[in-house]
């Protein structure tokens, strides 16, 4: 990145927003996550900061501290719209226009119509507007808040682990361990930028897992939730109970809870729970990002119901020829019917490799409109 | 690649010299493939050239041919020692030393032993010899021939084609298309670099698919085999009987095998035929490369035969989450019997992903002695 001595371009002073922004993510929900660099009149660095969590100072102040007097006459980059109304914290579109700022430059508009506006309120007081640079790259680092503000959900990324030939387990069910310990600890990753993890009952009774973040320093932990329609996956002492991070088990309308201590109760669908009605009760907890890590047949009911937003495979060179498949039935019955997706990144991860895919619009169970929710409406933009 | 006016480097002379020698795949054998590159006194490129086809000039001789006097005083890079032995042409040690070339760096010494001897022969003459440059590499480009000559079986290389969740086809069969136009003509090109193209019984009935080339220009065909164990798969008028390629159907040595033309009789074994039989039986025809395209049960059936030493992945992204998988029963039931592998190669291919992957050491069906024949003569490098 430019050190105070370099004339910072346009596109790199909004690169480093997206960077700083993705910082932000795993803690700063129901917000989104926001980035801001700000360069002095002369092109240079003159601050830079980034929504930490919700409550907590927006993007624009952090970087407008930062800056000082040099903001003046300076040009600001937010990967979002600079917000125009008072929440918990002031209008930054205000901020900006006290500090001196001279142009603002964003990349994605707020889709908010509570928050908007912070644009008009800053041509309105003289200030040089311009909006999309590097959008696309602003809108992915986003893609979790802005599905929730879009359709009234949180954002899903289903994660599997398998071979080569696509199992996750052996014949006899061994599955210790088929991925490189580099790829579990990317896991981590995951989880620690989500705000809940999901499990079925499958992978509850199987596996007993614990699905706190474990070796990122600071990360705040994901809300644990295990889907366990009959209340009889997770026993008292199982290892989703400690006190890692806070837990919520989803069970039928109609099951015992027993001893489950807070538990959501939902209506039931198919062999499980309705799966829009466990996101609009994820959502309604303030939850703008799910990692999905369940076993195939909960996979596959995300799957059909159109609620996975995006894929994080972590293939191992591995061939079994044998055992379960990484996605249980999902309703698919012919090719024409298939998930396409447009992979967006592949890296190696250790001896693995992950791919990233992201459901391309079209046919197939991700285009039915039963998740978008467009008479709900959205939650305020309350970062 | 270096103009003649640039100094080149060895390991860029060695690294051309290999680019050469791939030209050569698939229309070589049973000769390995071979590329030679000579730079005059001075370092400048002088001469290159590849073995075409067995029986034809090889490496050194067109290389020799193309740099002329330049070679005196040389430098001779090559993919594999210069042989010694005067077969269907004369010797290129001979050839080296008569063209006056002062130094050879090969990068591959001849396992065979009826053709080793050449750098002794290039030493006795006075020639400064040197081994191993890129040595790697070089094997790698060798792979086929090599695997042959040490194993006296030839080099099998299993290619699929599946979605992200591994599987093959969807739940009622269909399976047209999964993978990109971009990844189906890549498989041609693989076909093209082998010597013969297997596939099994279920797939000549399921697919009466052609086989052959397709979109090559000067394109040796392959070999087109298909394991049809009770000789009832491959009918007359099947695609894979045409003229565009020579076809051999492997049957069982009690099948009864009608009007098909060109059959070779194999021992039973399991469910199919004796896999190291076919390989046996393909070698004694000249086959040092095999493109193993059946569907998963024969690939299942070359894996637990410890048989297959490359593996090529066409993954789509694509989710079915139903269907036939990849690879089925290899004898394996358990993770630490899973065959094991080492990621070579990933690249995109249009929207999928080609990923390649060679068997590491060490337990699983791979690592089994079974399918190495030391008790067989190598045949004779007759290049």
């Amino acid at each position: 990145m430019a050190t105070e001595t370099d004339v910072v371009s346009d596109a790199d002073a909004m690169r480093r927003a997206i960077a700083l922004a993705a910082r932000g993510l795993g803690s700063t929900s129901p917000n989104p996550v926001v980035g801001c660099v700000i360069l002095d009149a002369s092109g240079h660095l003159a601050g830079e900061g980034f929504h930490r969590r919700a409550g907590g100072p927006h993007a624009e102040i952090h970087a407008l501290r930062a800056a000082g007097e040099r903001a003046r006459g300076g040009t600001a980059y937010v990967t979002l719209e600079p917000c125009a109304h008072t929440g918990r914290t002031g209008p930054c579109a205000q901020a900006l226009i006290d500090a001196g700022v001279a142009r603002v430059s964003y990349a994605v508009a707020d889709p908010n119509p509570q928050a908007a506006g912070g644009a008009d309120t800053l041509r309105a007081a003289g200030l040089t507007v311009s909006h999309g640079l590097l959008g696309e790259e602003a809108e992915a680092g986003n893609a979790a808040w802005l599905t929730s503000v879009r359709h009234g959900r949180p954002h899903v990324l289903w994660k599997y682990a398998a071979t080569l030939d696509g199992r996750i387990a052996a014949a006899d069910s061994t599955s210790r361990w088929i991925t490189s310990a580099e790829a579990r600890a990317d896991v981590h990753r995951l989880r620690a930028e989500s705000d809940a993890v999901v499990v079925g009952s499958g992978t509850a009774r199987a596996d007993d897992p614990h699905l706190a973040v474990r070796g990122i320093e600071g990360a705040v932990q994901p809300l644990r939730v295990v889907i366990d329609t009959e209340a009889t996956a997770v026993k008292p002492g199982a290892r989703v109970l400690d006190g890692a991070a806070p837990t919520l088990i989803a069970i039928a309308e109609d099951a015992d809870a027993g001893e489950l201590p807070e538990v959501v109760r939902l209506p039931r669908a198919g062999r499980g729970l309705d799966i829009p009605a466990l996101l609009a009760a994820l959502h309604e907890r303030g939850v703008r990002s799910v990692l999905l890590e369940g076993g195939p047949a909960l996979a596959g009911s995300f799957v059909a119901a159109g609620a996975v937003d995006k894929v994080v495979g972590y293939l191992a060179p591995v061939l079994l020829g044998a055992g379960r498949t990484a996605l249980g039935d999902a309703g698919i019955s012919t090719l024409g019917e298939a998930l396409r997706l447009r992979m967006t990144e592949t890296v190696r991860i250790g001896p693995d490799l992950r791919i990233t895919a992201i459901p391309e619009p079209g046919p197939g169970p991700a285009s039915e409109p039963a998740m978008n929710v467009p008479t709900k409406v959205p939650t305020t933009k309350e970062r």
